[in-house]
């Protein structure tokens, strides 16, 4: 009966949350944001590091049976140096996400957008590279694209032109899948879709981790016998803020969101 | 000989810093910015509390004989809570716009622009009512300004169509003075002015600031005798983005930003 421990910089991952509570829906799910030190995408490793070692134990405090580490930043900054130390699984969004656009892409070209600190730790194209070393890969970092999710611009002209403009790279490069390596961007897939063009295939991991997760527990016989998951939301500032936003992550709202002193 | 202290989420203080460095040339600076949890813009009064605290502590382990919060969103939140607890002299940058803008004003009408935290918290508001009360002031939150500075969108159709959007309220209002509530806005003067037109007033808030720091110096007889200040920056992360930034906002890279683990 124990719980599936998930954990973000801040509301993003709640895409994630949404899509395990989906395909699993008698799991349990504890969800950490960080939203006193979100965003973690402009951050060094070494802090990325500390503050997902910092929410991992909290999150260990709940006696969670897996953890979901659903921010790509996290995933690929901190993941692979920590995952080691603990005893609980731990999962994050990029293997799937780059299995899943393997997978697709036809032409062997594929696009990952992400945040500064994804794209500089490269951890997609290692990632990508493993499953097919002739995949070429064209990574770009989308900084604007965080504040203008949480800000509510995920249409019109302005983030238009900023998407033209981070997109090019990729258009230039003639990728056929790109992977939506933030959960923040599959609120801009209409955007993103109409720069791209509409034969360009879109990856959103939330779909794959969570078939994951699936996997690893039923193949380690830790699935809820039970009935029905009930759902605790966690955050380390502005529990408001968070519900108002989660109806857009989640598709509903979120009404009992509570603050945790420290973390 | 001791140190004046100034602490911000990130880089914006350096504004500040410049113009304190360009008025009290024989002062040694301690500059603290927060670049850990960067920004503090979106985050809520308590959280930009405890922050503030730890920073001005941070600070004090400096022997610094007076602290600037250079942080408009520190100064709104957490100034008026915590400056009567600390025995050195703590200036925010609240005051100082305040009045600047009331001076200036001919019709009485001001415009206040600012992070959410800031305008939420309607402190320039209830300085400015202080100073005269028949001022009619409009304050709106420009919650994407921070990141098209941070990310070099200075100019350009972009963010000219944001500001045309942030802007239209003080327009309609008809303010001839506008508060630049938030150490990054001087970097977006251009397009601001371009937005409001000629005639309206930018106020920012930094060599005022700098100019009420020397007086209270001055007062208290504790200006340095020596000559030529040495300064000091310490950030919580990103040593090198912090320095990479300080060309733009402090006129001049600096070499020795050091990283402290914890604040």
């Amino acid at each position: 009966m124990r719980s599936i421990g998930v954990f973000d910089s801040g509301v993003g991952g709640l895409t994630v949350a949404r899509e395990i509570i989906r395909q699993l829906p008698n799991e349990s799910i504890v969800y950490f944001g960080d939203t006193a030190r979100v965003p973690y995408g402009i951050k060094s490793r070494e802090t990325v590091i500390r503050f997902s070692v910092e929410n991992i134990l909290f999150l260990l405090k709940h006696d969670v049976k897996l953890i979901c580490v659903a921010c790509n930043t996290a995933s690929s900054l901190a993941l692979p140096s920590i995952k080691n130390n603990f005893r609980v699984p731990i999962i994050g969004v990029i293997t799937s996400g780059a299995r899943e656009a393997v997978y697709a892409s036809q032409n062997k070209r594929i696009g990952v957008i992400g945040t500064k600190g994804t794209i500089k730790s490269r951890t997609y194209e290692t990632e990508i590279k493993q499953l097919d070393r002739k995949v070429k890969v064209t990574a770009v970092a989308c900084p604007l694209f965080v504040p203008f999710v949480e800000e509510g611009w995920t249409s019109g002209e302005v983030v238009l032109s900023v998407a033209r403009s981070y997109l090019k790279p990729l258009k230039d490069a003639g990728v056929d899948t790109v992977i939506l390596g933030c959960t923040h961007y599959p609120l801009l897939k209409p955007v993103i879709q109409e720069v791209l063009g509409k034969h360009v295939i879109l990856i959103d991991s939330a779909k794959q981790v969570a078939f994951e997760i699936k996997k690893i527990l039923t193949g380690e016989e830790m699935l809820n016998r039970g009935r029905g998951g009930k759902h605790r939301f966690y955050v380390s500032d502005n529990p408001e803020w968070f519900s108002s936003l989660a109806r857009r992550f989640m598709g509903r709202k979120l009404t009992n969101v509570r603050k945790v002193d420290n973390v």
